[in-house]
């Protein structure tokens, strides 16, 4: 039997545990990445080392792989197109209409699926829109990077200067609570799609993820359907996370979709019969989809995030939240800590449980992990 | 003549200007700071290299200085008031209410003064208060860090625990512009007040500050009372920054106190007759207090922010901004720059303006500061 070997441009967690899944699927993993000290390093068969963005590096990958994709979608699609004989899954027109957000939400609400109220962000004057208003930068934002709640005339102004043609401006949706799916699409355009999670987020950085099982079951068909219809309309091959804001009146509206793997779908690793890294890599290298349901009550996803500059591996907290019964921890072994960075994250399963006891086992993880006080 | 010495704990770019404008008070300077590449050390006279909370390098620093001032206002009381001898300006008395944003808010409220409303973070549940609303942890938060703004209440419930006791909770204030004002107070009880200005924060973090030109003088002359309130109750020594938001109904609230030298206050070194700088120096070192009134007609200030990771020290874009009329530029020197990190900045000064002219001119520099495409 010949191995087959995917390429992934990226060398962080994502594709580390993507890496760490590839085994058990007759696979080999080659990443690119420019740093020997990332995550994915120790862990893939082999690392080209050269910047994400080197093209000519990408070309060499395609020569090793038999497909190539993606820990993050900020790539260069033109410049990627040109390589010969590379077969990228997703595909590149998949990710075409995702990596502009303003384009993102075009391509939603031409679907007829709920978004929040935008439009460009030089197209609008203070007088059109209620403040507060949220202002983004169209492309590369990811942890809250480029994302800026605004609540004054002024500051408006100022960022429409700062980004002339690349900010997109929302409503600012009062949401009770932020919702998320993971789906992956196969090359024969078979769908599979995650349980839906509740995620909490701090100034835009993930905390927690909990299986959503309060959530009534017509959101939940409401959701696997708009999953469903993205993907499909997306021609995407592989994994994909879509975001939804869940307002009080009961609506639910897609706030933002990341086509890769994604930090909601962490827990699948132990919660679900196929862990989000094996179900993107099983739809790159073409084959059928595995089971995403849920083999246990209830999960809880906790990041472990550096609230400190610090060189430290943390061995005492980790040894003590990992002695939580049900508790699965995992480390990134960054070298350097920043505040704020994802060190690790543990998932913590569960036969059966109600939110609240998932919210007090989160609390009882970051209670362990936070010194008292907190920055 | 002995020229007297003053000692600052810190070392950055505060410091720096405050060492800029010693020589010209006979002032020597010595500095704490435990970086090297830190902006003040080649501008001090020497610099005693230890970490900040360092006490016994403080020890050593008051022996070598008439009088220890600090950059920023996060410092441990208790072990500074141990040192013998030292004579700290502001005094420490001064700083008891203002490093606790709880208890600052708290000072505020029994002087009668307009604030948001406010709770600690952990005495509240989420029926009692509207959302939006911002959590802050207590200590040590500037430029944004460790301020929140919160949606929903699973958000509410997850920074409660992360700082659990440890967070003040306020009101969302959909303010229409915020002000500032500096404000200085000499040993005699003499207070001098800047003139109001504009500041224009994204995320929390100064962008621009104009000369409040347009602003009613009912107001102007409200927020200098407040001023003169608060360094009299606080027996300040030394300047002062006051931070307000502007209402859409013409309230304003007071917002945040930083009992130091300030990034709003930059522009006195080139539109006033005294800078904030010289201001706080001669306050420390007892003399009387200098005039703090304007000596152009309108002026604005720009922070030159790093939007990248880079060592580049930008010569061309620091030659094509310093070229525009009227304008000083003021760069730190730094070794690394880091998205968001403060390289320098810029004032223009005019003998005539309109708001309108002051925002076109502060768009002019950063449409040379910052690539097209922000972030």
């Amino acid at each position: 039997m010949v191995l087959q070997r995917v390429g992934i441009i990226g060398g962080g967690q994502l594709a580390g545990m993507m890496a760490s899944a590839a085994a058990s699927l007759d696979l080999k993993i080659t990443i690119q990445t420019p740093n020997s000290t990332d995550t994915a390093v120790a862990l893939a068969d082999h690392t080209i080392f050269a910047e994400i963005d080197d093209v000519a590096a990408t070309a060499q990958l395609a020569e090793e792989c038999d497909w190539i994709t993606f820990e993050n979608e900020f790539v260069d699609l033109v410049a990627l197109s040109k390589i010969p004989g590379a077969v990228f899954r997703p595909p590149l027109n998949s990710l075409t209409s995702l990596l502009d957000k303003y384009d993102q939400r075009c391509f939603l609400q031409k679907l007829g699926l709920p978004v929040p109220k935008f439009c460009l962000g030089h197209d609008l004057t203070a007088a059109d829109w209620q403040f507060p208003l949220v202002f983004k930068a169209r492309r590369h934002g990811y942890d809250g990077q480029g994302t800026f709640i605004v609540r004054d005339a002024a500051t408006l102004k100022t960022l429409q200067q700062q980004f002339p043609e690349s900010g997109l401006i929302e409503e600012f949706v009062p949401f009770t609570c932020e919702l998320a799916v993971m789906a992956a699409r196969s090359i024969t355009g078979e769908i599979a799609v995650y349980p839906v999670v509740e995620t909490v987020q701090i100034n835009q950085v993930c905390q927690r993820v909990y299986t959503a099982i309060e959530l009534s079951q017509a959101v939940q068909t409401q959701l696997a359907e708009i999953a469903c219809t993205i993907l499909k309309n997306l021609d995407m091959v592989g994994i994909m996370g879509i975001e939804f804001f869940h307002t009080a009146d009961g609506q639910v509206l897609v706030n933002e979709l990341a086509p890769r793997t994604h930090n909601s779908g962490h827990l699948s690793i132990e919660a679900c019969a196929t862990s989000q890294f094996a179900q993107h890599l099983r739809a790159v290298s073409g084959k059928s989809l595995g089971d995403p349901s849920l083999t246990c009550g209830a999960a809880v996803m906790v990041n472990l995030l550096g609230y400190e500059e610090s060189t430290s591996d943390y061995s005492a907290q980790r040894q003590q939240i990992a002695a939580i019964p049900g508790a699965h921890l995992h480390w990134y072994h960054k070298p350097e800590v920043r505040p704020g960075r994802k060190l690790g994250h543990v998932t913590v399963i569960l036969e059966t449980a109600n939110r609240a006891r998932l919210i007090e086992l989160a609390e009882q993880i970051e209670a362990v992990w936070y010194p008292h006080e907190k920055i």
